[in-house]
């Protein structure tokens, strides 16, 4: 197996010799913009190591690669218009820095050249191949659809959030694995179970995200902590807190939350210590351990060598100590 | 050769069966709502018609016609959001019914949608139908960014104009009988020819649709006349108009439209006026009979039965007479 650096050379390789910019330059240049505010490519690399736990020819990645990347941008841009949110990286997003229209049209753009680079894909695995991956963009949708929804639903359940977080996230993160998996022409159980791998340290990454929001290092998690608690945000915390909380901290949460001349610090402060008062902390790690457990369950349990999968934990460790 | 009438059948039959109502509710209602708007589905029955021609198992295009179909409704979703557009077939459009979060999620949910039901064709022509459909996918978009650049441009060519019409609405119908064409498994020369049949009819039919806004029958035509004269919209019709006046007639057109006083009969009046003296309906019925003939001659080419071809031209001539 390959070492994490080599597949980020292959990567580097990949985005560089990729050419997006064409005519109409309103369609091509936010699509530019975006792949380069500096994400991770966490996804295109899944597909690399997906691809090479079951010795797959890496070098013919190329064009899953961005189509993965290419699609989760995509989403990005969509999600910014929806969200009206400014600034993506430091930087400002597309709908902001040009339009919404614009941020619409080449969102769509992405897409389809997501689809379109797919198509490239080795004949023998594209069935399966684009079957996993529109399946899973769809969800991606249904997952955003949920979020939304969920801002304006008085009552939300854990489950109902899991379900949330599974689809807008933690698909994804299952999907780019299986389809270098797939590229691979791994069986369909081993498929399934980096799949699951993917999916559970999804979860948990997005459920850890939500506890670095309250209990984070500003420093590291690189926002600005209580953000959630501002917005009022339905995260896991706090529908944890409602679910056990009783009655005197109810209506503390719920003046918290209701009462605007309660100012910014003061509220964050009275959410954290209801939070610290009903050990949500202990419990939200609880849940993050619960689905990295999961997860390396279903590592164990691939079809291949022990030391590369060994590497997969390892990888899936440092990866929660990342932005996704 | 299947009939038309027997075609509409099986594609009945398809939509019908087609079950697109899951949940989140937010999400799907409005597709099915833009699915059953009343549209003629012209599209898919061009995959059916270009399926059958090459005596391809039309059977089998179900997948097909549902992804031509989610795609076109998909644009039109978006388009409606960019262009601000209140009606569609005389209903809500999504965005003014719903929202426009609603309406850029459910829109790209049906991209998804459409791809997802194009993975379920035969694997041994879906790479080809696959990158057939996403490069036309783009290309619409790419149609659709230069009709909006259109508008804040002061000069736009006549070979600017062409070839964005040619890429917003030209290339999908050739697509669609491409597409039909593929799956019949026809050689590349021949889905060719088809998709060059297509794609010259749509242009006609787009210049045509310019020409009826200013001399059509309000009746027949479905909208009001004169519309694209009192939004200024820079048709075949007004740029070739621009490309051929002298001196006076240019500032009569200049004056009509940018005198905020002269009213809209009289606006539609004077600049038809201009059109009538530079013989513009006679250019633009030559424009419209150059691509219809273009399209016959490749219908021609087709190494496939004479009666089959003849129905093909019958069928295009019809076309053109109708809402596509």
């Amino acid at each position: 197996m390959h070492s994490i650096s080599d597949l980020q050379v292959i990567l580097k390789k990949v985005f560089d010799s990729a050419s997006f910019s064409q005519e109409p330059a309103e369609l091509y240049d936010p699509i530019f913009y975006t792949l380069n505010l500096g994400g991770k490519r966490i996804r295109p690399l899944l597909v690399l190591i997906g691809c090479d736990l079951f010795h797959g020819d890496i070098e013919k990645a190329g064009p899953a690669i961005l189509a993965i990347e290419l699609f989760h941008n995509f989403t990005l841009l969509h999600d910014d218009i929806m969200d009206r949110a400014p600034l993506r990286r430091g930087k400002e997003t597309v709908y902001k820095k040009w339009n919404t229209n614009v941020a619409i049209l080449s969102g769509d753009t992405m897409f389809a050249l997501a689809c379109e680079y797919l198509s490239q894909a080795d004949p023998d695995v594209l069935p399966l191949a684009l079957s996993e991956f529109t399946r899973t963009a769809r969800m991606v949708c249904e997952g955003q659809q949920y979020d939304m929804n969920f801002e304006t639903r008085k009552v939300v359940s854990i489950g109902e959030y899991l379900e949330m977080i599974r689809l807008k996230t933690a698909v994804l993160i299952g999907c780019s694995l299986k389809l270098g998996a797939i590229l691979a022409k791994a069986p369909p159980a081993e498929t399934a179970k980096i799949y699951s791998f993917g999916e559970n340290i999804g979860m948990a990454f997005q459920i850890q995200d939500d506890l670095l929001d309250v209990f984070g290092d500003e420093q590291k998690f690189g926002k600005e902590i209580g953000g959630d608690i501002l917005s009022g945000k339905k995260t896991f915390l706090l529908l944890k807190a409602y679910e056990i909380a009783p009655e005197k901290e109810k209506s503390e949460l719920d003046q918290c939350f209701s009462d605007p001349s309660i100012h910014s610090e003061e509220k964050i402060e009275r959410v954290t210590k209801v939070y610290q008062s009903l050990k949500i902390r202990e419990i939200t790690l609880e849940e993050i351990g619960k689905y990295f457990s999961k997860a390396l369950q279903s590592c164990d349990g691939i079809d291949a060598d022990v030391n590369s999968k060994k590497a997969l934990g390892l990888f899936a460790n440092d990866l929660l100590k990342r932005d996704f």
